[in-house]
Order: structure tokens, then sequence, then C-alpha cells
């Protein structure tokens, strides 16, 4: 077995055989295979695709590359949700105390962000005291103690495709649906977890511009995860304008309290519910009512001794910014469009995000919205609040928003996107 | 400027603009771009081409990446040679000196042998005492006292293209015509030649296996050489048969010595003279018999100061094999098909050629030829001579030329291709 042999396949349209696969994978996770080799390998699956005999060798051998872990000593069953990544997308916070409040346990490896999106352990991050690097028996002890976990992925999972994530960064082969499925699900099979729901979301925020490219990779994520035994749906979700009214560290944090009080806003609340009643049903939890859970505070009470359990202080109050710069509407009438990307990218440049992965992040900077899709609005009404802690970020925050809303004439019709575009699974 | 803009202007199928080109081509010479980088965006061109203005633009930043040569100093016109390489082509050793008796400066910068076809310099590396490695001073000196010269290449050509072409070897990327041509046509407008004549190889012993790829291959080489003001022609030549009746350097060696005394194979003969008319006419010189030169011995007399002059003599036997193994016909009948790459690749076991770049060559191992397609045979006859200095290859070089022949019935018609196929100019 030779790696030029192994591009060359790929290169002239021919499908990789199982022999071929495993072979590059374990000899690029060795460095017996460089790392130009395997990022000429990577663009030409990017341009000539993988079929799903491909795909799934591909995440097995990425799996077999690294250890496993094992829940069966766990007295509940196991539910895990993985997103594709979005703006203003905090929904694991609430989701997670949500579901194991309702009789699943809930194992979140999650990761950081890197780029527009946010992370959600940066997120949990600006709760005072709270870590995210646990063992795996600290991992273990908080889940089988409290129902829920949100911490760091160990570097023993899918280590080949950790490499393989970092090439993929630098040289441009990142927007290949079979290398983002088969990253995604080696890690979450290599978990442990007995069932799986996906958000994928769609829209100028997400990672997938268009809904049939969602659906593309959904499809390719449901069948990777059911021929592994894992149970797996995915919800395909809106993200051309950003979940909830914020979108940043201690202010999504914030928003998710709010939703675990029984408040927040609407489009939290649905979709955190839709999730939540997924990942009930594929962890066989029968009879299980979320909504109650967040209106009588039992959810609430999962993520007080979630956070606790991993240093936090659910009782202290979260930072806030040096600094706020009000956008106000410039006319009268109907807000038609309020584009995720674009304030996604203002509260990265206001420092909720980072360039590069060693950057810090501040817990108190990003966008806060005063109105959504569909509402009416007043010339010089606050539309917009932008915090930070370094005011120089403004002018360059404010450039990122220029284009980003649409006013109509008042008393135009506009329906905003449904929440749940669609169900795969 | 960032790499990855530029990867994926390419990988989205987009034009590369001319800042894009000169600034990656200059940032990967000085290692601002990674070679993982380099070898994305090259798997990208590969798979979507890049136009005329695209290539051209590629070769002019390979060149500004080094040094030029200056002939200018010279009393005569030079013309060049170049070929895409192919089984048995010997063809510059008795070309450069048969040019040079005819008037013009032949300076042929040459390689080494990688894989199936021969390199110059291995061939000539059999003359006892000849040395391929010259300064620029020293090259300019044989020049203009032989009227040829054949040498290595210094390091201050190109130094781009070396450094590209060696990262296309590892990865899957040498079979893109943009990038051969342009690395092609940058060391030869580096080099600083006012003709060139381009000999593209179609054919199984070829890189380009079929005449359109060569066609296209040669096209874009001679719009190259034009807009950079080297008067270009090419001639694509069939290499679906070896060369002459010999595969190997010193055998090679024999070969050409006998057709500057005036004999040789119809083949080796007829190409040498095309490809000499060719290069006269590019370079301006009227008037000359380049078969006259071959009869009279006045290319054979540049030939011998040529070589001594770089160290070797002329007169010294060759290397002779100390293991030989005849392979005789199977059945009586015509000679329809002989294999170029069959034999290619038999005298590159046998020791002809190498396997990785700093790998030894045996001067005397190769094939010997005893009839040609269209040839009469008799079952039994002798069809080829292999020759090695080390027998325990035999096995391996006869497993190549197992399927490289076909005799049909006696007294099938059977035409034997053309030497030249086309002309493109």
């Amino acid at each position: 077995m030779d790696v030029i042999s192994v591009i060359r396949t790929k290169r002239d349209r021919g499908e990789l055989s199982d022999d071929q696969i495993d072979w590059v994978i374990d000899a690029y996770t060795r460095g017996a295979v460089a790392d130009e080799q395997m990022s000429a390998l990577a663009m030409a699956i990017l341009l000539n695709g993988m079929n799903r005999r491909e795909i799934a060798r591909w995440t097995a051998a990425m799996i077999a590359s690294g250890e496993r872990m094992d829940f069966s000593s766990l007295s509940r069953p196991t539910a895990d949700k993985h997103s594709t990544g979005g703006v203003g997308d905090k929904i694991t916070l609430p989701l997670a105390p949500l579901v194991a409040a309702c009789g699943a346990a809930v194992p979140q490896l999650s990761g950081r962000g890197l780029g527009h999106t946010g992370g959600t352990l940066d997120k949990l991050e600006s709760v005072p005291g709270w870590r995210a690097l646990l063992s795996n028996d600290e991992m273990l002890e908080v889940l089988d103690s409290t129902g829920a976990v949100i911490c760091a992925a160990g570097d023993g999972l899918a280590p080949a495709d950790k490499k393989l994530y970092a090439l993929r960064d630098v040289t441009g082969t990142v927007e290949a649906i079979p290398l983002i499925a088969s990253s995604i699900m080696s890690k979450k099979i290599a978990e442990g977890t007995g069932s799986l729901v996906l958000d994928v979301k769609a829209g100028s925020g997400a990672f997938m511009k268009t809904v049939e490219d969602a659906r593309e990779l959904a499809s390719t994520m449901v069948g990777l995860g059911t021929d592994h035994g894992v149970r797996t749906v995915a919800l395909i979700t809106d993200m051309s304008t950003p979940l909830g009214l914020t979108a940043g560290n201690a202010l999504e944090v914030r928003e998710s309290v709010e939703v675990l009080a029984g408040g927040g806003p609407a489009d939290v609340v649905e979709l955190t519910l839709a999730l939540a009643r997924e990942m009930l049903d594929a962890a066989g939890v029968k009879d299980a009512d979320p909504a109650k859970a967040l209106a009588d505070g039992s959810a609430m009470d999962v993520w007080r001794r979630m956070i606790a359990a991993q240093g936090g202080d659910p009782d202290a109050p979260l930072p806030t910014s040096k600094e706020q710069h009000v956008v106000t509407a410039s006319a009268t009438g109907v807000l038609t469009r309020l584009d995720a990307y674009g304030i996604g990218v203002a509260a990265w440049r206001l420092g909720a995000g980072r360039a590069r992965k060693e950057d810090p992040v501040q817990a108190a900077a990003g966008v806060e919205l005063h109105a959504k899709p569909g509402d009416e609005i007043r010339a010089g009404q606050p539309l917009l609040t932008l915090h930070t802690d370094t005011p120089d970020r403004f002018a360059y925050a404010l450039e990122a928003i220029g284009d980003s809303y649409d006013i109509a004439a008042p008393g135009t019709e506009h329906t905003p996107s449904p929440v749940v575009l669609e169900r795969i699974g």
C-alpha cells in the first residue's frame, strides 16, 4: 500500500477500498503519511466526493484510531446532542439539564468557538469558577451524580480526527460533507452514547448555507450513526437569523438561565423543547414532560448541581461588559431580515470569539438583539446593543452589521422562518 | 492576502488573479506557505484547471523566483530542445552536437531519470570520466568552445519549480497539464535560450498516453514560450514503442554514437534530423544540412570535443553488463506491438533507472531490442536481450515484459506508427 496510489484513486474519481481507507487513516495518525499528502487527498475528496460505504469506513477508521468510552455502568439511558454550530446557539446549556431532569443521562463533550460561531465551553467559562477539563473518571462521576455533564473531549477520542481537523482548517478543505460528517460522527460514536440527536443548521449564519446541503449532511450523519448502532435523528433548523436575543458568552448564559427559569425567548424555548423530545424519544424514555420540567424548576435544579459539580458558582453574578454601544433603527416599519452571519461576525469582532485557537475570548463581549424578524419597529428605537471590554473594536464590529438588517414599509406582511425546518431519521 | 482564500478560489472553480499567483509562488518559495497548503492548491489546480492567463502568470512567477541566464555574449544564436520523456529517448545525445555542427549554440540543461523513463545525465555518466555538474562559467565556456553543452541545471534557476516539483512527486499531483507546462517552460525560459523545440511524446511509454493530451500540453507550452519571446515549436512524436533498439544508459550512448557515425536505427535518425531542422529553423540558421553533418563526421567531431570538455574520454570502451538474458519469440509471424511502457519498466527494474532520487543507477543495465513492430519474426529467434549486473533482477524484469508484445499470423499487414505525429507552432 502506498499513499500516492490512494491519492490517485480518489483524484481519478475512483472508490477507495476498505483496505486503502484503513491504511491511510492509520498511517496518517502514526505520521507515516505526511500532512502534504493528506491535504492533497482531502482536496480530492472535497472535489470528487465519497459514497456511503467509503464514508462509513472512513468514520470507523477514525474511531479505531483512539479509545472508546463506555457508559454502560450508568443506570440511565444516554442521550447526546450535536449542533453543527450557529449564531446565538446556546441550546446545549438549557437542554442538557432539561433532558437529565426528564430521566436520561446527557454526556456533552463540547468544543470551543472558532470563527463567527460561538463555542459551548467558552460560554460556560464565563460562569465564575467553572472548569471545562475533566478526567474520564470525573466526567462519569458528574454524569452519574447530576444526570448531565458538559466538558471538553479528551485527547484519546479519535486522534486521527483531531489531526485531520487541524490540517483541514489551514488547507481550505473544511467544506467537504463526507469529511464533516465523519469528523462529527467519529467523535460522537467513540464517546459511546446510545442515542444521538443532530441539530443541523441551515442559513447564512451556519456552515451549510442551504437546506439542500444541510439535508445531505444530516442524511449522511444519520446513516453513519444508524450503521454503528446509535439511534440517530436529525432536525434541520433555521440559522438565517440568530437564535434568541443574545450572541456572546456571558450574554448567552444569562439567556439560558432565563429559559431554565421558565422564561426566555420563544425560539430558544421551542428549539430546546423540540430537541429534548427527540433525545428522550431516541433514548427510550417514556412519559417525560420537558415543558413541565422547565416550568417546575426541576431542570434548573440539575443546572445548578451540574455547574457546581464542575467548580462553578450558579449564584455568582455573570461578567458584564465595560462598554456598550447602541445601534438604533434608521426607519419605521417591519424588520424583515436580521442576518445571522453579520451578527455573528460582529460578536466575534467585539471579542466573543477568537481568530486563532490560542487566543483568549472576552466573557462579556457580544451582541444583544432588541427586535427579531417580523417585529414592528420605530425609527430611533434601539435595535442592537454591542458589548465589549475593548471599545476600539466597535468600529470594526459596526462594519459587519452595516448590511445585516432590512426594514420594510409599515404594515408589510412578514412571516419569519419556522425554527425547525425538517426532521430526518 | 492569505493562502486559504487562494486555495478556496481555485477549489470553487474560480480564476486566480495575477496578485494571488505572484503572492502564493513567492510565499511558497520563502516558506510562508506550507507544503500541505501548496499540495491542496496543486490538487485543486489538477482537478479544476487553469486558463491561459493563469498558466502564463504562474510560469512568470516561477521564473521570477530565481536567476535568469544570459547567452547574449555568444556569437551564435541559441537553440534548445526539451523532450517530455520516453523509453529509449537518447535523441539529445546525437542532436546537440549535430545542431552545433550546423551553426547554432545548444545549451542543454538536462535531468536524471525517475521511474520508467531514462535521464540524459544518467546516460552520459556511463562515459568514463564525464561529469554533469558545471558552474555557470564552465557551462558558458564549453558552449562557446564546442558549440554544445549538456549538463545539470544549477540550483538558481526557478527554485519555486524545484520545490513544487518535489512536492507534486509525493502528493499525486504530477499529472496536471498547467503544472507540467509551467514547470518545463519556467526552467527553459529562465535558462535564456532564444528558441526552443519541444518533443512532446504520446503513447504508452510517455507521460501523455493520448495524442489529445499531448496536443493540449504542446499547445500550452508553445503559447507560454511565444508569450515570453522565445520562438517555440512542438513536435508530437510516437512513444507507443521504444525509440531505436536500446533502452538503458551505456546501451543508448553506444546507439547515439552509431547515429553520429552515420548509421543507427532509422527511427532515431529520422527524429534526430526532424528536431535538428526545427531547431535550426527556430534559431534562424539558413542553408544548414543536418543529414550531411551526420554523414561527413562533423557532428561526431563536436560530440568528441563536447565529451572531452566535460572530462569524458570519447575513445574509452563503454561499460558492459555482467549478465545477459535472451527473450526469444514464442511464435512465427509479424510483430504488431512492442510496448514502450513494458520495456521501460523492464529496463528500470534491471537497474537502468532508480526508484528514489538518491538511488544509483547501473551504467550497463537495460534492454536491447532485436525486432521492431512491423518486422517478420520466427519462433525461437532472439527478441530482446536483457542486461544487468545483478541477475536476481531478471525475474522481476521479465514480469514487466510478459504482456508487452504481440505476434500476429505470418503475412498480417502491419504499418508501424510514424515517428512524428503532428507539428504545433
